[in-house]
């Protein structure tokens, strides 16, 4: 069973390109961890929010990777995280057009 | 530009097959919206919470559909809907394994 992890916290940026010049490393090095299918990097210039959304295999491994990477993200500075583990619920989301 | 839409909330069931079964004609309904991509339904039995995950086209159909969805939920009875819109980081998120 596919596991989803959104987290969300408040965030100064950069955005955009530069976000994506920051961040490239961490995501090559995140693409490697144990379980996880796909992440989707979430941001909110207006709202001065980022975050991920995060497909796993199993429960274990995503909770695995949320120990680690709030750690990490507190190492940066970042307070205020927010973080959710749900089930995906595989035949709706197909239904509505997800690849889960 | 795509953007995602997060929404969770308390929620007491159905789960699993018996979620499945009761939200499949919505399920076909929500396909047909302007603008949305994919949704990716969350359920967690053991908080007793449920939400989505969504990517549309563009922020005025992500606003569009926030809108007439969390009416939608409120008149199930469902209160303490968390909802967050976000731009998505394409390019990091492709280097995470996401077809965004």
């Amino acid at each position: 069973m596919n596991v989803l992890l959104q987290i969300d916290f408040p965030y100064e940026g950069p955005f955009g390109e530069e976000m994506t010049e920051a961040f490239a490393p961490l995501a090559q090095s995140i693409m490697q961890e144990s379980g996880l299918i796909w992440k989707i990097w979430t941001e909110n210039r207006e709202t001065k929010e980022s975050g991920g959304v995060y497909l796993f295999e199993d429960m274990a491994s995503a909770e695995a990777y949320l120990t680690m990477h709030t750690a990490r993200l507190e190492s940066f500075g970042i307070r205020g995280i927010r973080s959710k583990l749900f089930a995906v619920n595989t035949p709706l989301s197909r239904l509505t057009g997800a690849m889960v």
